[in-house]
């Protein structure tokens, strides 16, 4: 059993805590969050103590896990006092060097999902890409992250960097585009779920083909009459101007090659 | 079995007129494509004639189904010679009235799904809206959308064009940022299919929260410090600009409630 200390209690510290408590591999000691609900939580869940103070945080755990917003980060590792753990974050946009004033053991763990606290995810099919800073640490975050993942690899900060950027295009911005969609049906009283065979088959055809490929719809083959009628058709500027955009993205890449 | 001509020949057009073929409740009797390798092609899959002259569509099916650009299909229907079938478009954008100079019995069949040629869906799921202008029309149209899927509701053209712009925005506009996705992966050497996972996730996701419950990441959270990172990594202004857009939408609309 490897003892681990939880700080964070947000979406990502939620689901990846209780993955790790799933597999029966590893025994919470103490939760960290500065809301004392979410700590509280969370804690109970684990089955572990908690704190509101990050200096309060103890020593003699294996793992450190801070699951923090980018902002928090470097400010809350600053107040852990120092230990023998290894301590690693899961942030896709920052560096692993943010811990190397603070600890002597330290790497990343980076779950390339989109978790919710209220939605349970399957760990093992969540690619983890890891990052420490000796030998020795690799070794023991590999043995860390096989234990909840079946796809797990090494990646360097700098990579990382672009592994978050195209996930926040994957699936935030996708995820807008859904909400979007659904104020357009709302409008004339359809409900959203006609759109979830739509959204699947979507999803779906990019596992066979290359999105290029995939392509479908008015603006690759850069029908004027519809993409007119659709930008007349939309009454915020904002959103016209996204559909404009994308619509002249589409086309003008679909030409490239 | 219900005797049916096909006009066009892309995507919709193939992966209907299998559907309906697949069901052994239609027989197929002509194609009409202006490509005569693309006609004869599907004519062989649905063993009947073919023509690439719309004027030599001949009379004498049950069924005459234009599956067609909209900047084809007005002038194609004007061309077929009169009939005494029911005549139906696949179109999302256009109204059905764009048959009544030219026929008696018209109306449309729009199933809301993405095609391509070489991959095979599942139309049982896939939900079919219809119009037309008669009870006596939207029965047998009724008849025949139940013969292919367990999705079918009637739908005016007006609310038709909301169906229409809500389906480019989640799967055309989705797709496309899974190319730009892609793009930003394959600048670091990284292959498409780490996102996957994430991909599939974010669809599925929706079944059960709505899309502005299920959005997670930098813009819903508002982290300039990753915003600012991000925007600066990309070096394409196009595609840094739906970057920008596109956060400061998520931001403004979770600000809405």
């Amino acid at each position: 059993m490897k003892k681990v200390t939880l700080i964070g209690s947000g979406n990502l510290a939620t689901r990846l805590s209780l993955a790790m408590s799933a597999t029966g591999q590893f025994a919470f000691q103490q939760v960290y969050s500065h809301t004392p609900e979410h700590a509280s939580d969370l804690a109970n869940r684990l089955q572990c103590t908690w704190t509101t103070d990050a200096k309060a945080i103890r020593p003699g755990a294996d793992l450190y896990i801070f699951a923090l917003k980018d902002t928090a980060l470097e400010n809350i590792a600053a107040q852990v006092p120092a230990n023998n753990g290894l301590w690693i974050h899961t942030a896709g946009s920052m560096p692993m060097e943010v811990f190397r004033p603070y600890a002597s053991r330290y790497g990343v763990l980076y779950p390339l999902q989109t978790f919710s606290k209220q939605r349970e995810v399957n760990f093992r099919q969540i690619p983890l890409f890891l990052e420490s800073n000796s030998t020795e640490s690799a070794a023991l975050l590999q043995e860390v992250a096989s234990l909840l993942s079946d796809n797990v690899r090494f990646l360097s900060s700098e990579k990382r960097k672009n592994l978050h950027l195209a996930a926040v295009f994957a699936c935030n911005f996708t995820n807008h585009l859904y909400a979007l969609a659904g104020e357009i049906l709302e409008e004339a009283g359809i409900p959203f779920d006609v759109l979830l065979p739509l959204i699947d088959e979507t999803a779906a055809k990019v596992h066979d083909l290359s999105p290029r490929r995939a392509q479908t719809g008015p603006a690759v083959r850069y029908d004027e009459n519809v993409i007119g009628k659709q930008l007349a058709m939309l009454t915020d500027a904002q959103t016209r101007e996204i559909y404009r955009l994308l619509s002249q993205s589409i086309h003008q890449k679909s030409q490239e090659s």
